[in-house]
């Protein structure tokens, strides 16, 4: 997790840009494109908009993969390209399978895509986990996965929150069992969304040295007071993910899109540092 | 649902064959050929060997997600090779992600690459399976969703396992809730393990009306005598895959890996309705 660490360091900055690229929510001047070039044009615009104030970005891959094989050529240039930036990349996938197959998942999007991190779904154990590790130690460029632990969404009650413990608990202390200290930070992070504060203060007190990624800021609704109980003892700890709110601020002003990104994403990182959550 | 158990009806068979192409196990005539080539090749063999015995096949997406953009071009030649012999085709994605981003998973296996039905992850809840369920209730081509409720390995006892109630039936209960009936079965599937028949026996309680769909046959270790416990009132509605067992089958006979494949397919199949894994 270093590279991710030094970079929102030297960013100044806990913000994380999701690329959730929806074609129909591009600016019209992208009309007339194909679906998948018009992704890569609107994405790389992004990235170049929100290079100053972003720790790194994060691209969906759902959204490259429903375009197909072409789909993906494309997130394969926009991680390079993201790279090119200095900007640190985590691949928003959830994979979540075992062995052999989790070593595929890992070899794919960590390896041949080149990710410096990928988020990863733990219903199946430490078995859907480690393979990604093992990449991760392997490489040692300084990257690393986030488990989801507590997500964001209002669904995610039925799942995470009806058992007891409570699984977002399990799932946490099974990211403490296998993460490896890597600079400041676990190797292993967690998903923590900012938008349950007590169940966010719980899973700090279990991963105090876990690096957080926090979705639900901005768009989904979360403030920057909701990401404090997320906040390790010195104050940081947590990326701060914003999507929407970005990347389609171009809706809301007559700015170029590109402009209003970049305006967007400077506002929310001075809001959250505002408001005290630093690196 | 209806597709698949229309076709294991058809086939008098339970057997789901797992489509997980490792390139270093492939034959030695296949040698030579580039990885995705080689990839293609030797799954076309497979199709045509096991379709007399199988009632679906099973590709696992992440064998194909490690060969990049080309991979991806080989997975959807062979999901199209597979419905062109009357195969129904169960794309192993296990993705779980919410909202949009899952509605762009179901577009991109259920409605592009055409799979007849998809593995789905519940950590994130109802938000994660419905947008699947909502596909495949639009496309109405009899197809559906295997949600994971107990897998079969072993680490899955560090989170399925440890909670009261065990989230294998909280999982269970989820899919009872969201399913809908399609011809005999639910539109919900759910994903069983063969390998701990307690745990088998109390999801099938909460779910009478659901196809399952049952790995750890074969090389994982379960037997037939292990499916048992997941049937059915009717002695059915249990898929049972096998992948290595069948795939592999070459590498313990001097026959050609067609040939070989096609004989395990159909020992597996006539092993499993003599131990009384109907359909």
């Amino acid at each position: 997790m270093r590279a991710l660490a030094e970079s929102a360091r030297r960013k100044e900055s806990p913000l994380v840009v999701g690329l959730d690229p929806v074609p129909s929510r591009f600016p019209a001047e992208l009309g007339g494109l194909p679906e998948p070039q018009a992704t890569l044009e609107f994405c790389l615009g992004i990235l170049d908009a929100v290079e100053p104030y972003a720790a790194a970005v994060k691209p969906q891959v759902a959204f490259f993969e429903r375009l197909g094989p072409e789909g993906m050529e494309v997130y394969a240039a926009l991680i390079s390209a993201a790279k090119d930036l200095g900007l640190p990349v985590i691949s928003d996938v959830k994979r979540g399978d075992i062995g052999p197959v989790a070593a595929a998942y890992a070899e794919a999007h960590l390896r041949l895509y080149g990710a410096t991190a990928v988020t990863v779904n733990p219903y199946m154990g430490s078995e859907a986990i480690l393979p990604f590790l093992g990449e991760t130690r392997r490489q040692d460029v300084g990257g690393g996965i986030f488990v989801l632990v507590a997500t964001s969404n209002p669904s995610s009650e039925e799942i995470q929150q009806t058992t007891q413990p409570p699984l977002h608990e399990v799932a946490a202390r099974l990211v403490a069992d296998l993460g490896q200290r890597d600079g400041d930070y676990l190797d292993a992070g967690a998903v923590v969304g900012a938008t349950r504060p007590s169940v966010g203060r719980r899973v700090r007190e279990i991963l105090p040295e876990a690096l957080f990624l926090s979705p639900g800021y901005g768009a989904q609704g979360g403030g920057e007071e909701e990401v404090l109980p997320l906040l390790d003892a010195r104050g940081g700890g947590v990326l701060v993910n914003s999507s929407r709110a970005i990347l389609y601020a171009h809706e809301k002003t007559p700015l170029d899109y590109r402009q209003a990104a970049r305006e967007a994403a400077r506002e929310a990182r001075e809001d959250l540092r505002s408001a005290g959550v630093g690196f």
